[in-house]
């Protein structure tokens, strides 16, 4: 189902600070940036060492009704998805639905540099909120992605 | 300072079934298990795709006075830590103390397959549990790693 781990998200209250901890002192680098209006988010996708293996992505909210708001109200700062890689999202949810899992939206939306997601509802998933991604380039992985900044 | 993410640790209350969800429902497999005593956990490092990218490891209490017990207990089941593979733990740990950084334990301690492992403060690193791990084939990679069971 799964090709591997695409992305860890961390709740952040603000951006920059975050940046300056991550790519600053823990030696992370900068690949993406992206404002997404329709999660309410303003976000960063990081990497490190070969860069291939599975990146960081730092959320931090635009507004209060947004899932990233309502996490760090609830839960406070810290991990708040974990992000698995797909082929073909729409294939993949169809046989997790199959098998019994339910998807928080009846659709899938627009996720970073122009992917396709969607998410697993936690309590179907241990507590964990799953996202599943398929990145723009169909087939190829998120490497082929354009990176804008 | 950190070659990649070397794993993903989700704090589950029940061992077989969150693997049974895992390697059964969600298609990861199985690519070791292991009782550490120490850290009062009984765990499962899974993969999925190529087998070459982050890893989700499954941790269940094995008394009420562990990490993994408390984190259930005060926070849910979910995830619990997140693992930055480094090639020289004592090397990484001494820079990052440099920087500013805490270290939950003065001394390494022993994490899965031999590997050797150190956890930052989530309070320096916006309320992630930062599991430090160097895997026991130095220079190597976490598949040089001998898989027990
Ligand atoms: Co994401
Ligand atoms: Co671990």
């Amino acid at each position: 189902l799964f090709e591997g781990v695409d992305h860890i998200g961390y709740a952040v209250p603000d951006l920059e600070e975050a940046l300056a901890l991550h790519t600053g002192r823990l030696g992370w680098r900068l690949e993406h940036r992206e404002h997404n209006e329709e999660q309410g988010v303003e976000e960063a996708m990081l990497t490190t060492g070969d860069g291939l293996g599975a990146r960081v992505q730092l959320l931090a909210p635009t507004r209060s009704d947004s899932p990233i708001a309502r996490h760090l109200e609830r839960r406070g700062p810290g991990v708040q998805q974990v992000a698995y890689r797909v082929r073909d999202l729409e294939q993949v949810s169809a046989e997790l639905r199959r098998r019994g899992f339910r998807l928080l939206q009846p659709e899938a939306r627009r996720g970073t540099a122009g992917s396709l997601i969607s998410f697993l509802h936690p309590s179907d998933t241990g507590g964990v909120l799953v996202e599943l991604v398929q990145p723009a380039a169909t087939g190829g992985t998120h490497r082929d992605v354009t990176v804008l900044d």
